[in-house]
């Protein structure tokens, strides 16, 4: 009989589920919009409806696990959640529902950029190495990390945090509240923001990381710049990760990295300049495999394949 | 009967070695300059000599193991060292040519800067951190990383590098080829090159940062500049360090950190102003407290406490 993981991934914007076969295969995949409201259980409702929806899809098959990446910060050991951008949900007992939800079985829960790396490294363009960065560019930008073949996210789950490596001491603020971090020049609403200070007339009103991926491949300077700007930070935040962790591979995913073209240029020139140390110059860095569903296979990893996985940094419940 | 650890320090301009008792303590410790020559085996012959005289000095105690740190970069897996500074020594059989010497007990080797890490967290000012960077500011900036309490070198060796974490991706040259490392503006030597640039009229010849350190005091604005910008560069490569490998405690030593009154207030009140997200909220930085002996007994401890300090990146033989 077939056996699942029942995976989530928990984002501000959206909430994906998915039932992940023991070898990786995504058999089942559903996305919902998270929802928008003060009160924590209309947040939750749409969760457990996809938990149930899954479980009835798997039919007789076996669901051995529940695996869970969620935008931070979370909280160990508790396994509770403060997703920045679900304000409804401070220390919202995510952990202890979903055992309730789906008993007698593993609950894992892992950050969001953990989860990436965890997904790329056992199934996607990470596969085979021992010491990997995983990346996120979008709406802000995320890490995790692999170090000796093993997930590491550090004694609060926070391991990874490119972006908020700084890269430029006196540099523009930041999201988080600092300055010259690596989000603060290369995630897409601040790439966009630069773009429109220094005279990019947009098409748009709202204009995002599409928009100006477009015009930048129509020529428009300030749009073409902007994804220089964004590639150099980025190669600065890799470079410092990398001698720092003594890493040999890098994947960069989310919708920014999709504009390949126009990113990953700048950002290997500047890879080439910054890394000048031997141990350094080996350093590789690709494009994701497992798009969207990286975070969803990640989730699973954490029941499928935990002795590769599941450390410190990650909370789990029996 | 008592037993002793040798331990070594090989660096450009000098080589200690010591006998360390298994509870950390330094029994007898002796210093030579490094000698200078193109010839290998001129260079080695101190280092031999070093090693003779402290077995003698043990008398009927047993020496159990040896353990060295080294200038890098080191090679693993045959334990061959090419220190920058030490240009008669490529891939010099440092481990082979130990392991002859005294032959019948392991033989150990790891980086300066993790060997740093390792002897300030066992007998130092890092103890009971399971999480901590250890930095040494000195003509160069070296660091190396505990995670869980163990010794994290990385597949090469390397991992720990702070001293090439790109602070200010347009930055001034750094001695490694790259720019804007913390190297760039931290080391004594690129404090006083940047002071003198900017106008410091140096009371010697060849200043070092002990005079610029001297006219920070007295108040002269330049030093204190250099000062502050040597502070604000390190405290970037903390906090990029500490979100990255998610630590909670910095330790650090060296020349320019014997200068603690000048260096550490920009330093803190630049941590203050770049770690704004929670988790790096608690991070706390010390000054070491082994001083020049931390990389003996870091290097002792390869031998001694070998369960937290030897793992990938350490060189062994048997």
């Amino acid at each position: 009989m077939s056996v699942f993981a029942l995976a989530l991934d928990i984002g501000g914007t959206k909430v994906a589920a998915g039932l992940i076969a023991p070898d990786g295969t995504v058999a089942d995949r559903r996305v919902r919009p998270t929802a928008v409201s003060p009160d924590p259980e209309t947040v939750w409702r749409p969760v457990a409806e996809l938990v149930s929806e899954l479980r009835a899809a798997a039919g007789p098959a076996r669901v051995i696990g529940v695996g869970v990446g969620s935008a931070g910060p979370i909280h160990l050991p508790d396994g509770s959640i403060s997703p920045v951008n679900i304000p409804a949900w401070r220390r919202f007992p995510l952990l202890e529902r979903l055992a309730e939800l789906v008993p007698g079985v593993p609950v894992r829960l892992a950050g969001d950029g953990s989860c990436a790396a965890a997904g790329e490294h056992w199934r996607g363009a990470g596969q085979g190495a021992d010491d990997l960065l995983t990346i996120v560019v979008s709406t802000g930008v995320g890490g995790g990390l692999i170090q000796g073949g093993r997930l590491v996210a550090g004694p609060t789950g926070n391991a990874g945090h490119i972006g908020h490596v700084v890269v430029d001491l006196d540099g523009v603020p930041c999201p988080c509240g600092g300055r010259g971090c690596v989000e603060a020049m290369s995630s897409g609403p601040s790439m966009v923001e630069w773009a429109l200070k220094e005279g990019w007339r947009a098409p748009v009103p709202a204009p995002t990381g599409v928009e100006l991926a477009a015009a930048a491949r129509e020529g428009d300077p300030c749009a073409s710049e902007a994804f220089r700007r964004a590639g150099h930070a980025l190669a600065a935040g890799i470079v410092s990760t990398a001698a720092i962790a003594d890493l040999s591979r890098v994947v960069i995913g989310g919708g920014v990295a999709a504009a390949h073209d126009l990113l990953f240029p700048p950002l290997r020139a500047a890879i080439t300049e910054h890394a000048r140390l031997g141990f350094l110059q080996g350093l590789t860095v690709t494009t994701a495999a497992l798009g969207g569903a990286a975070g969803l296979v990640g989730a699973a990893a954490l029941v499928l394949v935990p002795q590769a996985y599941v450390g410190r940094g990650v909370a789990s419940l029996a």
